[in-house]
């Protein structure tokens, strides 16, 4: 009859010793209480997902999902946003209870981007950009993280991209450097390049900063992005893995089918991932 | 790398001897191929969760939830509707794939109602009446049951309910009277008096035709209705008793809050109901 969930929270503040439970027979009233053989995974959002909304509209669907962490995409704050801007977004995504915990996706092409990025960052107050440097970049990147102290998470785009097709590409350019060099692992992205992202996440565990949490049709190219749970990605092996490697960043949902009316297709994908969460 | 759904499937069917493997090394493809240790559970909608919308705009919202299965309630289908209204209600659920499991719930405080109820399953077509009948009509509607081949499935409604608060007060008027007279345990006010549903659905499983699925936010009479996985109820307990007692029956959510909005709320509750399934 203990509640493991709460056991578990007590615990992080000084653990009352429980008292003796009467017994319980078969006639005992079930008060509802669930028990949790883990601490909860931290739920996001990926701001693209709402690429055809306006801050207000995003953040009521946040709220009507009750997930409270958002990665900033720059049509809601443009990378070039005033400090009277910054505030004011920042001051409607707190007065919701939400988090900006990170900007991105953004993609960097050349040093004078990279500045940018970094600037951006520094003046909403997050310690991690989600982003896309060119190869050419890593190095001048890895400058900019120590010296803004900063973390940089890669973020892989599937078999057609150029650059990042999995996460393989990204950690293979970032695993000798400064520890704040990371990755974002996309799983639909992931998927399609034919690696589980169960597997991805324990391969790369040491760099793993941040997820993109979506379902896809098919494990190759021709993957199209779906409702979490409808698709092909084995979701309970997925966050089996999360808590194997206790994972520690955000899970954040980033919904790319019916973009015009997303909501519906956010709750599930959310329901989906909790009921997975809360039975393995 | 079978996957298991695919060959229970392959398995009702005559089974093929599965080709020998080849070895499949660690940078194998993952095809995202996933296993499944059971068939799915069936999932309906009781119609009360449409309270507010015309057939139309119901079917839409479970098309968008991708569920099937319609137990219809009288405001989509009065009960004295003609045979043509009858026939251009099924033709319009049968045009977008979704399939009249029954009608319901359908209270009974006179022998007229009772008669009134069965004609109009059996126009509709059905074979099981969601129900409330007064205990002076269990024999009257036992009659009705033998008459016309039409199950009767007794729904309860939580602790205030004068007749039927848990299944226990139904389940001990119809066990020993025809096997075609059970119950459709609503979850939500079973939980609320004290008794948890992955109890219930085993102590009643000889007479369990049909579920109302929903989430409650107390395990009393205070508690209310909330989206699936938010609340109290124990969805893994739940989910795995109705595996352990092989239920063949329909899981349909009613969903009671935001009725005005319902859609974000049904998909998270169904989503987070197929997370659990898929889990467990």
């Amino acid at each position: 009859m203990i509640n493991r969930r709460k056991f578990i929270q007590a615990g992080t503040v000084g653990m009352a010793a429980p008292a003796a439970l009467p017994f319980l027979g078969k006639a005992a009233v079930n008060t509802g209480e669930k028990t949790a053989k883990h601490e909860p995974l931290k739920l996001g959002m990926a701001g693209y997902t709402f690429l055809n909304f306006d801050l207000p509209a995003s953040i009521k669907m946040m709220q009507r999902v009750n997930v409270k962490n958002l990665s900033i995409k720059d049509f809601h704050l443009p990378l070039d946003s005033s400090p009277e801007k910054i505030k004011e977004v920042l001051g409607e995504l707190s007065a919701a209870g939400i988090t900006a915990y990170a900007v991105g996706v953004i993609y960097m092409k050349s040093r004078e981007e990279v500045d940018r990025a970094f600037n951006y960052a520094k003046a909403v107050g997050v310690d991690m950009i989600v982003g896309v440097p060119n190869y050419d970049l890593i190095d001048y990147t890895e400058q900019k993280v120590k010296e803004h102290n900063i973390k940089i998470a890669i973020h892989n785009h599937g078999p057609m991209d150029k650059l990042y097709p999995s996460p393989k590409e990204a950690y293979d350019r970032i695993s000798k450097k400064d520890k704040r060099m990371g990755l974002c692992i996309d799983i639909g992205h992931t998927q399609r390049t034919g690696l589980a992202p169960a597997e991805a996440v324990v391969q790369f565990k040491d760099r793993l900063f941040d997820l993109h949490i979506k379902d896809v049709t098919a494990a190759n190219n021709d993957g199209q992005a779906i409702d979490v749970g409808r698709g092909v990605i084995d979701f309970p092996a997925f966050e089996r893995a999360l808590y194997k490697i206790n994972y520690q960043g955000m899970c954040s949902f980033e919904y790319e089918l019916n973009m015009k009316d997303p909501l519906p297709g956010i709750a599930e994908s959310v329901g989906y991932f909790k009921g997975v969460m809360n039975t393995i």
